[in-house]
């Protein structure tokens, strides 16, 4: 496997952002790996900022920016014509680049031939390039963890960063392993499994989280659900190939059907929880459900309190809202 | 999607098979769809025949053969040198190519040039060219049975095209959907499903078996096993994009462990029909195990029968071997 390994420090581009929205790949960065952004590049028009320093690619650089990271995200998720310039100006200034976009920097014949003269690297975070090993299965030491869900976007990412940042604090050995582009981008490295060839998606996800010292933990991001039709064979290969020793479920309260399926209700929490374990066991015999990560953005304080206490009495597992009150009751029922 | 169609009738080209099992393709395409086959095409060190007649490529073209398909596989899955010139005079001649090798055909570019040049077009079966939309989990017309398994390479193409021919004996409207390259090259069309990029396996099968008439059965060939830790998620995507009305579980009693996975054993039968109806019941909530067919080419034909009468009595369903006394127990429980 030739691994992503996109070099830090990074200059976030912010474009011509409709709304802060549209930058949240460069808010989630910052938010999350703030020691890793000189600074930020917006373009005129733009209607996002992420509170880092205004600079142009020449004071990035100055300032020891080795990436510049497509931010921002417009219609369509292409590579719109007026960030061109600015882009081949990074790689002209000894910049790479990294976007997760479903269009590739690579296929921009200009930025492509400006990148091959100046010897920098494009990352289309989003379009693996590696080859991977077909999954074996065999037992690796170290300790894992993986998200799982209810549902596609409820939370997986935010919640496993949340998890990585509590056990650094604590000074326990670990690292957030990125399955998906925005989390690809914040870590600088990891594979997006839903990209990657059908045969191989176990065999990413053991490249991606490799044997490791006993004690350590990988923090592995989750994509999809075992309950979602149209994408439950990447959880499955993801399951498999984690050999997770602990799981944690992650849940929307209101949504109403599954994400992109009106006819598909959400999972109940149980059903959910075992049918994960149920797969997970195959390569991972004494895995454990160990919390519930609950995304109440759409609630009152009061009743995500009350959502969480009953959840947590019903179902016996710490129960928590990690954007809202953090993950130190999921980490401490870890350790 | 832009489908696989590949024009029949077909060459055979049997290259320099070192043995027969060299040539297993052209041996299915031929026990499956001798009426799809004009002749064979055998280089001088062949040691295969399928007991066609031995054509040229232009004995064949007068014959009226639209395509030559490869259907012989050497060491590696590659296309030999000494396979080139034929190849090429078959384009010259205005056939087609197809091929399931892990070469791509496209990739050789004396053939892509001369294909080019000659308006042919190259069919690399194990390598997906279309784009397929994201699963959709919509309830559609038709009938459709799946084969699953305990493991991988267990019978299951065998067993699906042995109940099409069965049902089309009988009268009933069916047609046999491909998922592997060898079952692509048979039927003329199909998705190469484990080569499908991850996100879009359920969507593949859903384009494969599309909506067809009430009484029509579509008889989908499976992959892997949801009990490999290597190709799970192929085998879920599967079962949740087929939304089939019936399973048929394939197994093969003699094996100690699950193929490429020494330390992995086969799971129980009655655990794995338990766990395939459950997977499926995502999108097709009333789907039943219909039979069970196994393959007992490493038994003597008295402990054959003694192990299917114990494991029909044991799980209660009809238990045939497909190669040895046919489906049509199979079918009986179907209709």
């Amino acid at each position: 496997m030739k691994a992503i390994n996109i070099g830090t420090p990074y200059l976030l581009f912010l474009g011509d952002a409709a709304d802060p929205l549209a930058a949240k790949v460069a808010q989630g960065i910052k938010h999350w790996r703030a020691e890793n952004c000189v600074g930020q590049l917006r373009l005129p028009d733009c209607h996002a900022d992420v509170g880092l320093t205004d600079m142009t690619v020449a004071q990035a650089r100055a300032a020891g920016a080795q990436t510049l990271v497509v931010g921002v995200a417009n219609r369509g998720g292409i590579i719109a014509e007026n960030w061109i310039s600015v882009l081949r100006e990074a790689l002209e200034a000894g910049m790479d680049l990294a976007a997760g976009l479903h269009n590739k920097l690579a296929d921009v014949p200009e930025l492509r031939d400006t990148a091959a003269a100046c010897g920098r690297r494009l990352f289309d975070v989003r379009h693996p390039s590696e080859t991977f090993a077909v999954g074996n299965g065999k037992p690796r030491s170290g300790k894992r963890l993986l998200a799982v869900g209810t549902d596609c976007s409820c939370g997986k990412m935010y919640t496993t960063l949340a998890i990585e940042k509590e056990m650094r604090a604590r000074g326990m050995p670990v690292d957030f392993r990125a399955t998906g582009q925005t989390g690809i981008l914040i870590a600088g490295s990891g594979v997006s499994v839903d990209a990657v060839v059908a045969d191989f998606i176990a065999g990413a996800i053991e490249a991606l989280a490799p044997a490791n010292d006993p004690a350590h933990w990988d923090i592995i991001e989750g994509q999809g659900s075992l309950f979602h039709a149209s994408f439950a064979g990447v959880s499955t290969g993801l399951l498999h190939g984690a050999q997770p020793d602990a799981l944690v479920l992650c849940h929307e309260p209101t949504r109403t059907h599954m994400r992109g399926l009106p006819d598909y209700q959400i999972p109940d929490l149980q059903v959910c929880i075992d049918a994960n374990l149920d797969v997970a066991r195959l390569t991972s015999p004494r895995v454990e459900c160990v919390a519930i990560a609950v995304n109440t953005a759409a609630l009152t304080e009061a009743d995500a309190r009350h959502y969480l206490e009953e959840t947590q009495q019903r179902l016996g597992l710490p129960t928590v809202d990690p954007f809202r009150h953090g993950v130190a009751p999921i980490v401490d029922a870890i350790v």
